[in-house]
């Protein structure tokens, strides 16, 4: 919905709630998909999100509930009863249900257990064992399956009879006597196929499927390399216990392209969109600003021992912001294309030399055009001071010496933490950032010294 | 697959290629995915490439194609000559042979459009005439549509008649006598619904569609948003002309998230991760790099503004990184934080207010932790001089000052991009940095002379 649309409608939805007026509300809501009220329900404050959600029937109540963002699910669930929960977790498909409950404070979490379904409680406790970010702890329970030697007319039964349970059926999986997965059935095959035929004929046997312990970002690129709808999740025997659809894949696309995004930057947990408090903000990205700010103590520490060349060559220090910013940003623009690539899979560590010789060619051209610059501008800047030349030449090479650096430091980084097995995005933006500005510095205010102090030029 | 056995299977393909032997090739070739031949043929070297390439069956070969990425493919399709083309982009979806058929040269392009079948040549020159990163430009043609008057038995005919040509069916489209998209039939209602139920009474008619010139990132936040496995495209009128599935979106929302990543990093254009040639990676770069050049020009004249005082306290010259760094990095984190909410929808220009407040509150408490810091490191690292208190409180003044600002100015500029319509990923990151070090650098040396020369400081 367009902004003014939804300034509209609520309110519209607000005076109605002030009037108490039940009917119109509900004529509203029972009109809205459940995505668009739970985008309203963002919109309002929180006794008027709980009481438009008190109105909506169960089975669109607990679709409202999922479409919610974590912050304003947990306002809502922290004021509903555990009872009325339970209700709304029945109607939801097993993942679904396991996330919802995942939420809830342990107590409320317990009650809720106990009040739903046995059946469904199991399913829920067996999904919430699996870590979160694996294949087990997106995967969902309710999937459809045949025997491989039914015939197409029984497994077409059988499929009628589970699909009451399934929402969205995109593959009919295939299994032996012992539950294990032998194949998969496509849904246009069952369509164009006889009767009489045997499963077992009819279907594909050459599958990709996941382990339950699988990191879901590698499930991520997995389904988008093969281009699957739905993959199956099999035990460590090869038993089916889930699948996971296309919908939770690009669910953990966008967290994962989000979570190395914040890192980049130095953000480094999750931390909701909705939060509130500055407080748990504030935790999650103060830590890299003190790792930055040790940092750049070093960097004090540095200059104060360059204090008596600083003293004789002031300018020189007027350099330091463009030298340290090149090196920064260079080193930025390197780290990020090995960063993303890697976790794209489009960088593997079999090409890391050649990448790295890449960068140094790609550090050539722009340290060259940066150095020739900044000696070009030095040169005409300084031209009433003897030696102006000279210093431009000095201050140009320590350009170009940090901007090759900065560049393979940027490039390296991502690939050595690649190789120890370290998410490379964790410990890449700030990370890179300071230590560039710290061996920058040193190379700067080394290389000035020595050479300024070699050429015997003084202002 | 491992890089170990990719190492090994590459050993063995090398071993067969420098043998010619044609027999072995093609065992391993035909047993393999296509997806994993493309992997394979990214590994070997141009000349092995080809050989390989040239001895894949056609259905196979054009499949290998679409799975390479697009340096690989343009090493192919250059070699090829525009008759196998033509016979390979034959086999293709409308969507992918479109993909193709762009990315060749104008004359091999043209070439192989008169090469094709009439109708396939007729669909790829339809959409191409869409703008790339549009819904038309990544729909595909191919979709089964059925009347709303049809009985579901004939339907049922049609689309097994249809499916020949359409290789996924995920929903069958129903529409009126104008080729008007009345709504859509779940192919899980189909099976599920007797022969002479009426197509119009099961459809459903409450569908979210997509226009042609509908933003890329806008179908893919509305796909996400709705967890739709395909969505219907059409035109002004309102006729069905295409369809967009899953598989595509989640090569937007990588695309789109590679796009915001690079951007953030100070990467202008999109550029091939396999590109070889330096200086067609430094043009992407060198914009940003030299607009942070022309920033910290700016800087350097700003510090010849102060020289007077910095010739006097010259540690004060030893907290300039110290101060730069922060403000760059709590700009940073505040600008990706919003570039990256906004992109998802999960921040919208409703709330910006309540936005930039909670990050004012982020950015006291981290002002406050780090100005507390400097003081401390100050007054303990210069004990022996005088008025080392002094000093320390007027760093961390300005480290306080900084910190609020850099994250204002950080939160800020994305959301005022948003409203003006331009990508706020495309000038936040170094012009963030930038903007933050020109005014850090002004604030930190005006503030800390004006203080320390009413405060009649000197070292």
């Amino acid at each position: 919905m367009e902004p003014d649309v939804i300034t509209e409608i609520i309110d519209n939805i607000r005076f109605f709630i002030s009037i108490q007026d039940e009917a119109n509300l509900k004529t509203i809501l029972l009109g809205t998909h459940p995505v668009e009220i739970a985008d309203l329900i963002a919109h309002l404050d929180e006794e008027e999100a709980l009481y438009i959600f008190n109105l909506l029937p169960l089975e669109l109540a607990s679709e409202v509930l999922l479409h919610l963002d974590e912050y304003n699910r947990e306002l809502i669930t922290d004021a509903l009863k555990h009872e009325r929960i339970a209700e709304l977790v029945g109607e939801m498909d097993s993942d679904d249900a396991a996330d919802v409950v995942s939420e809830l404070s342990e107590d409320k979490a317990q009650k809720v257990l106990q009040e739903i379904d046995k059946e469904d409680s199991e399913d829920v406790q067996e999904l919430l064992r699996h870590e979160e970010d694996t294949a087990g702890g997106i995967m969902a329970l309710e999937l459809i399956y045949v025997n491989q030697n039914s015939l197409v007319d029984e497994a077409i039964r059988q499929i009628r009879q589970q699909s009451e349970e399934v929402e969205d059926v995109y593959n009919i999986y295939v299994v032996d006597d012992n539950e294990k997965l032998q194949g998969i059935l496509p849904i246009k095959q069952l369509i164009l196929s006889n009767g009489d035929t045997r499963v077992a004929d009819i279907m594909e046997r050459d599958i990709i499927t996941v382990t339950e312990d699988m990191d879901q970002e590698e499930v991520a690129n997995l389904v988008k390399k093969y281009d699957l709808v739905s993959v199956p999740v099999v035990d460590k025997e090869g038993r089916l216990t889930g699948r996971i659809t296309y919908d939770d894949i690009m669910d953990v696309v966008d967290e994962e392209a989000s979570e190395d995004i914040h890192r980049l930057a130095g953000i480094t947990n999750d931390v909701e969109i909705h939060e509130t408090s500055a407080f748990r903000i504030s935790r999650v990205r103060i830590p890299w600003l003190l790792f930055a700010f040790a940092g750049e103590i070093l960097s004090a520490s540095i200059m104060s021992h360059f204090e008596a060349s600083l003293e004789k060559i002031l300018i020189a220090a007027f350099f330091i912001p463009i030298i340290m910013a090149m090196g920064g940003n260079a080193g930025i623009q390197s780290s990020t294309i090995m960063v993303r690539g890697l976790a794209l899979g489009e960088i593997g560590l079999l090409h890391a030399r050649k990448q790295i010789m890449k960068e140094f060619r790609v550090s050539l051209i722009n340290g060259i055009i940066c150095a020739s610059l900044i000696f070009i501008i030095i040169s005409i800047w300084f031209s009433k001071m003897p030696n102006n030349i000279e210093f431009g030449a000095v201050i140009g090479m320590a350009m170009f010496i940090i901007i090759i650096n900065a560049t393979i430091v940027g490039a390296i980084i991502p690939l050595f933490l690649k190789k120890i097995d370290v998410d490379p995005a964790v410990a890449t933006g700030p990370f890179i950032t300071t230590t560039n500005d710290v061996l920058g510095l040193t190379i700067y205010l080394g290389l000035t010294t020595y050479l300024l102090i070699h050429l015997n030029i003084s202002f």
